[in-house]
């Protein structure tokens, strides 16, 4: 039981966007999906939920392949960046039509979500704010009845207050009837509390896949003088440093070495998801244009 | 020498935008401008810079009048969400432009922080995404030679390393040379430790302005079992609750009572920005449509 992505490869005008990505995404649980603008993180969910096909590689859901099969196709829903739906339409129109298309949409869901979140139904699809467009995308993805969810840029255009709920509402639905969300933001910090897996896609390739608590516990920040800093992690997998005044801090990705004495003057912490995510993707910029 | 807004008020098709609004902005500080979505920060900051005129109240500069007054307007400067350029120039020839309208235009700074994003001045605005149009107008609003800098949503569409280099390059370009910067954004906890005073914007009425040290000082969680909790917080300005299992948190904004003897199982922190701005505008949701 999961879906599978088997060495998907995709270019646009010769352009790499996927270089030979495989995943593995299980049943009822919370993955991050991470990457910089540009890393490919749409095409990838695009790909995993037919909308466009792979050059390469497979996708299958429960070993069954996800190309034109109705049935697996039914258990995905993908909320995208891209507004589907037609201006002039009124929400209350289109959940008519979403709950047509899936008989299982929990209608007396989205209506009290679209009240928490104080969306009026009878308002036109066109007329909604960046903010408002994204709850109502986000009202429908919660009352899909799909065992795999995807959320793209689910807090675009949310203040505070909505993102908050939002956050709240994703706890509530998924400890209620649990199934599988992948998340893909650029607010790491908000959702680190939230998902179990990460995704880091860098370069167009998955360079972290593991669970969030494994992944921090080898993220750290050495800070202290500079020289004690670079002695001690001379070896180490060193991902990034900041200076401010005196102090030295260097980001570190993967084990320390415990029989290095550590000096008084150096000081050891966990590094936030967010923080690593950074110093773990920066690179050399490169101008970068759509 | 400030910015002295004073009753301010404006409505749009009888609504009312800003009601009454009053504030002082003073030179060479870093203040932040908060407010939930449709609140009117953008309709504020509009009427400081004089793009839009105000229905009632006054905007002055050093005691002078902005309203069609070169002098002060030249040293105001609005970064907006609204693209001002046009699609089809390219961004180095907008930067000429800009160099002509003001004369100090520092372009070598513009092309030094270009590189650091990874922008390609080459390239036509219309081509960008939405954070490379983000970032070029920051690098606009760095390099113009304004005293006051409003920065409207200035992390749209940027990814958390752009991120992070844009506030410590806004932490750079104030020490070399100080000036004010007004920034307005839905990602609180981020400039939290970027700014020294805070506006909040509720309701169109300014409702905090203060230091944000001082605010923070009288910003609370009270957390524990729901019965001491609740009596501890009797008579207190409780401004949100929350409850997780057995536990319940109470948001108290003001004064705690020192007299009053606190029980063992009740837990007393301090609240973040953030989220003390969540519970100071979490009102009963209101139908909100553009």
């Amino acid at each position: 039981m999961s879906i599978q992505v088997k060495a998907v490869s995709q270019a646009f005008h010769h352009q790499t966007i996927l270089d030979n990505v495989s995943l593995t995404i299980e049943p009822e649980k919370i993955y991050g999906l991470l990457g910089r603008n540009g890393a490919g993180k749409s095409t990838l969910l695009n790909i995993i939920s037919n909308r466009i096909f792979a050059d390469h590689g497979t996708v299958t859901l429960d070993e069954q392949s996800m190309r034109d099969n109705d049935q697996t196709l039914g258990r995905i829903y993908l909320m995208s960046e891209v507004n589907l739906y037609p201006d002039r339409t009124k929400l209350n129109k289109l959940l008519d039509t979403t709950t047509q298309l899936y008989g299982d949409f929990d209608r007396p869901y989205a209506e009290r979500l679209a009240k928490e979140f104080g969306l009026d139904l009878n308002a036109r699809f066109g007329k909604l704010s960046t903010g408002y467009r994204t709850i109502f995308k986000l009202i429908v993805a919660f009352c899909v009845p799909a065992d795999y969810i995807f959320l793209d840029e689910p807090v675009l255009g949310l203040d505070a207050n909505h993102r908050e709920l939002f956050y709240n509402e994703l706890i509530e639905t998924y400890s209620e009837k649990p199934r599988t969300f992948v998340i893909s933001t650029h607010l790491i910090e908000e959702i680190a509390n939230l998902i179990e897996h990460v995704f880091v896609l860098d370069h167009h390739q998955i360079t972290v896949n593991g669970s969030v608590p494994d992944i921090l516990e080898r993220a750290y920040t050495i800070s202290g003088s500079d020289h004690d800093v670079t002695t001690y992690t001379q070896g180490l997998n060193v991902i990034g440093a900041d200076h401010l005044g005196g102090i030295t801090a260097h980001y570190v990705y993967g084990p320390l070495q415990d029989d290095r004495p550590i000096p008084d003057t150096v000081k050891i912490e966990h590094l936030d998801l967010q923080k690593l995510f950074i110093n773990l993707t920066n690179t050399k910029e490169e101008a970068h244009v759509n």
